[in-house]
C-alpha cells in the first residue's frame, strides 16, 4: 500500500537507519525529541553532539491539517488541507577539514488531489578538495540513473540554482541533487519515486563517511578554524534567508527548535573579509559557483 | 530647502556626529569604506572593531532609482522610481553587561510624490536590568514627546511587534520605539518629522553611553559569555528572518557587506536550551515579551 502512513513509515524507517550509521562513524549516540504539533501530527527529533560531529540532527516529522492563511501566503500551497512527511539532516562536524552536509527527502499531499515528492543531499566542504567533490557527486549520479538518466543533470542544475545565496553570489558548496514537485510520470511511478527517496536516504552514510575518513586525520590550524567559522555562517545566511523548508517550518508552526537544528554551533561573521590571493581558502571561494561539472 | 539632497545631507552629517560620539566612547576609531551602487546612488559604511564595541557598523546610505520587479514582489513599493537615505547602527559590545544597540532613521520618496519617515530605536540586552531599562525609555518618550504626545506611546508598541520573534515567542529585547511611513499631518509638518529623526539619532550616543557606563566594570564570567554568545543567535535570527531593511536591502541590490554588518562577531546556537529555575538568565528570558511599561 503506498498510502501516506506507509509513506511516513518507511521515512521514519529511513531515519533510524541513518541514525544507527551515523552513530557507528562517531562512536556517539543520539537523543531523541518526539514531540506533537497542536494542528496536526508531530515527529521525532535526534541530535548528536559527538565526537566527530559536534552539532547535528536527524529529523522525522509527519505533519497535517488545515492550511493556514500564513502557510498559504508563504508557500506554494492552494489547498483546504495538507500532509507532509519526511526526513531532514544537517551535520556540522567539529573539523574544518570535515565538509557539512545536508540531506532531505519529503513527501506532500494536499487535500485536492495533488501529491509530489521532493529532497535534496549537499555539501559543504569548508575545504574544497576536488576528487572528494567528484565522489560525492558520482555517487548521487549512480543512484539516480537508476530511476531515470535524465535525473542527475537536471536536479545538479537544479541544486546548483538552490544552493546558492545570491547577496553573496557564490554558492553554499559544492552542491548535490535538489528536485522538487515531482508526480509519477510515464517514466517512474509513484512507489518507485518513493524508493527513490529511500535510496538517497541510505546512499547518505555512505557518501558521508568517505568525506569524514578523508578529512579526520588532518591537522587543525588555527586559521582552519576562523576559516570555518566564517563558512559557517554564510550556512546560517543560506538557511534563515533563502531555505524553502526552513521558511515553511517556521510559517507552518513547525517545532522551532527541529528546524534551526540545522544552524551551526559556532559562527563568526567579519566585515568584508577576502581570503589571500594564494590560500587554500581563496581557492575554495573561487570554486564557489554553479555549473561545475563533477562527473566528467 | 528641504529637498531629498538636503535630508540626505542631514543625515550624514548625523553619521558624522553619532561616529565623533561613539569613538569619545570606545577610544578606537572608525574605518570607513566608501560604495556605489550600480544603479544609482551609494554609501558611507563605518565599521568599528574597538575596545568597549566588538564589532558596530554606522552606515549612511543614499540609493535611487528604477524599483525593479524583485524590489516590487519583496516590499510594499508601487511605483516606477525610488530615493531612500538613511543611517543604521548596530553595535555589537565586548562584555554580555553592555546590551547591543540598533538605531536607523530614513527616509523614502517614491516617483508617485508619496514620502515618509521611519526609524526606531530598540536596546538588546544580554542580561535585562529594569532600571536601564526605564531609563532607556524615558529618554526616548522625553524625546517623542516634543513632536506629538501620542508618538511614544504607539512606537513603543510598534516596536514591541516589530522585534518580536514570532517563532521564538520573544521579544528580541527590551524594545524601544519603532516608526514607519510617517508623513506630515496637521500637528507635525515634514521639517518638523525630519529634526525628529535627527534628535533621536543625536539622542543615540547618550542613551548608549549610559548603557555602557553601568555594566563596563562588572565581572565577566563564562555563562556570561556562553549566555551572550545565545542571544547574539537570537539577533542573528531575527535580523535575516523578519527584519524589513535588511529584507530591503538584499532585494534592491545593496551592498551586503554594507546590510550584514548588523551580524554579531561570533554567534552561538545549542539544541533547545532553557536556562536554569532562578538564574539571571531565566529572568532576562521572562522579561522577553510585549506591553511592559518601562515609563511608569
Amino acid at each position: 500500500m503506498m498510502d501516506r502512513n506507509s509513506i511516513a513509515g518507511r521515512f521514519k524507517k529511513l531515519q533510524d537507519h541513518i541514525c544507527g550509521e551515523i552513530e557507528k562513524l562517531d562512536g556517539q549516540s543520539f537523543d531523541e525529541d518526539s514531540w506533537t504539533r497542536a494542528s496536526g501530527g508531530g515527529g521525532r527529533t535526534r541530535i548528536i553532539q559527538g565526537d566527530i560531529i559536534e552539532k547535528g540532527g536527524v529529523n522525522f516529522s509527519e505533519v497535517y491539517g488545515e492550511v493556514t492563511p500564513m502557510m498559504r501566503k508563504n508557500t506554494e500551497i492552494n489547498a483546504d488541507e495538507f500532509f507532509a512527511s519526511g526526513v531532514s539532516i544537517v551535520l556540522h562536524p567539529n573539523s574544518p577539514h570535515i565538509p557539512i552536509i545536508h540531506m532531505n527527502v519529503r513527501y506532500f499531499e494536499l487535500s485536492n488531489g495533488k501529491y509530489w515528492f521532493g529532497g535534496g543531499i549537499d555539501l559543504t566542504p569548508h575545504y574544497v578538495d576536488m576528487d572528494l567533490a567528484r565522489s560525492f557527486h558520482k555517487g548521487l549520479k549512480s543512484t539516480c540513473d537508476k530511476y531515470d538518466l535524465g535525473y542527475y543533470p537536471k536536479f545538479k542544475d537544479w541544486a546548483d540554482d538552490y544552493f546558492f545565496l545570491p547577496h553573496r553570489n557564490e554558492t553554499r558548496g559544492v552542491g548535490g541533487i535538489f528536485f522538487d514537485h515531482l508526480s509519477a510520470d510515464s517514466k517512474v511511478g509513484k512507489e518507485e519515486l518513493l524508493n527513490f527517496c529511500i535510496d538517497l536516504g541510505e546512499l547518505f552514510p555512505i557518501l558521508y563517511k568517505e568525506q569524514v575518513e578523508a578529512g579526520l586525520d588532518k591537522k587543525i590550524e588555527k586559521h582552519h578554524i576562523e576559516w570555518q567559522m566564517l563558512r559557517r555562517s554564510r550556512y546560517v545566511e543560506f538557511n534563515l534567508v533563502h531555505d524553502r523548508g526552513t521558511k515553511f517550518g517556521l510559517v507552518s508552526g513547525g517545532r522551532t527548535e527541529s528546524i534551526l537544528m540545522s544552524m551551526p554551533p559556532m559562527a563568526q561573521w567579519k566585515y568584508d573579509f577576502h581570503p589571500e590571493g594564494n590560500s587554500e581558502e581563496a581557492f575554495t571561494q573561487s570554486m564557489l559557483k554553479k555549473g561545475i561539472d563533477f562527473v566528467l
